[in-house]
């Protein structure tokens, strides 16, 4: 019985989105009656709803709920819905660390390279020149991760706080899709690894908690592929797209958290601040 | 019974996402029973598959199918395919127009302000000293646009090929997910932008035809709705999350589409070649 009845509710599901449109997208190609292109031109409803409470910090789920309709119980839930909201923005900036030493077979023997640091120093300036003031800096634990840290640390002020965290290390966060044929980590590792960069995110992306009374600006310097995942998680993109982006070295991607809960991409991989000849991604 | 066998296969593809993982991702929270959280970790399969004829380019699609099995049908199947396969790289720059005059009435009205002509300028250099033989340069024919394009077309070689289009002109591509509270266009506008701007989307990201033997640079100048619709599109991100994307005015968004029909987002909204004093998305 209940068996029959998951089943009813998914196929309620699926046949929702046959209805609203991107059917297509869900299930693929091999489906061919079910692609459905364009017709939210017609009648429209999203193919992936976002998920509100993502962060599992929405007001409307932690808040007990009304006790009854009477106005008294009305205005103290309310009340108490208005605590528990956010007010201010998180701003997370996500830097990959400068060109290294590829060749290294530890992990201290993977450091930077000349251009690598230089890469590190422009981006250091950059950060230094948008007038922010930085609450926190985050580096991964690996060798790269804290020279380029170190680096853009003496552009800004020495008062930032500085924490070290595993959590963001390199790694292999969930197989690509699609798959690409020169990068395939042995199952084990996307096992330990993506169970650590899920982690990772709980960690850094969360609405700002309601005592959070003024925007706050972190900075987060790691790796490309934890910074790829965060991004398709935190917009709520299909985490397995990851591989889709590519990042600079040394670049700047810019993710805002709202009260809402709602997230904004800012810029992704920016290295305009780089002269052309200092750019690199491999 | 044409209804019970539809059924049962969505069901079966609903179970199927349960099994792989994010069925959380695909399903929203109202379906609690269903949240399996990182379950690639333990059983992987893709929450969504890539369609990898999404621009009804791939040889397999094209090329008739074999006759038989016999070793001279099988050579002249493998040549066709080679054939019809893609060899180069098409690059796409995406740039948004410089700020304007919102208060305009018209389109003519709605010009470029001194900031917005700085800002053209300055990512016109930009371009200028990547070191890149552009093919194309591609205007909408809005006057912001217009006139964006202008200023940057005075640092690239004077005999690049210009192109106007009226298909990417700004519009209302797809209602967001999440919505948001203050823009609302009438259904009707999504209704006929939505089709235009996914002909666009046709017209311009496709992997290069087998006749195309050195990679393509194409400068497409236009709006920010267009472009970020552009980006999910091409990324096979839900196209409905453009919104959670913002781009700064005269930024550079830089998509490649390589011959295996897969696709890079290399760059997003980059504006680090402009002091931040000129930089503006609103």
């Amino acid at each position: 019985m209940a068996t029959l009845s998951r089943l009813n509710k998914i196929a309620l599901l699926g046949l929702g989105a046959v209805g609203g449109g991107l059917a297509y997208y869900q299930m693929g190609r091999s489906e061919k009656q079910y692609d459905v292109h364009n017709s939210w031109t017609t009648n429209y409803t999203p193919s992936v709803k976002w998920d509100k409470n993502w962060d599992h910090r929405e007001p409307e789920s932690i808040v007990r709920p009304k006790r009854s309709d009477k106005p008294e119980d009305e205005n103290k839930y309310n009340e108490q819905i208005e605590k528990a909201k956010s007010k201010a923005v998180r701003h997370l900036f996500l830097i990959r660390h400068g060109q290294y030493n590829t060749d290294g077979l530890t992990d201290r023997e993977r450091i930077l390279t000349e251009l690598g640091r230089q890469q590190a120093d422009l981006t250091g300036k950059r950060l230094s020149c948008l007038d922010i003031q930085w609450d926190l800096l985050v580096r991964s634990t690996m060798t790269r991760a804290q020279e380029t840290a170190s680096i853009i640390a003496k552009h800004l002020p020495k008062d930032i706080e500085v924490t070290d965290c595993q959590l963001i290390e390199e790694g292999a966060p969930i197989p690509p899709e699609p798959p690409v044929g020169h990068w395939r980590p042995e199952p084990k590792q996307f096992f330990q690894d993506g169970a650590r960069i899920e982690a990772a995110f709980r960690r850094y992306f969360y609405r700002a908690p309601p005592e959070q009374t003024k925007d706050s600006y972190t900075l987060l310097v790691c790796h490309a592929n934890v910074i790829r995942f965060f991004v398709c998680k935190a917009l709520q993109f299909p985490p397995e797209g990851w591989l889709r982006i590519s990042l600079n070295h040394g670049s700047i991607t810019w993710i805002s958290i709202l009260p809402s809960g709602n997230v904004v991409l800012r810029c992704l991989s920016e290295t305009g601040h780089m002269e052309p000849k200092y750019i690199t991604s491999r």
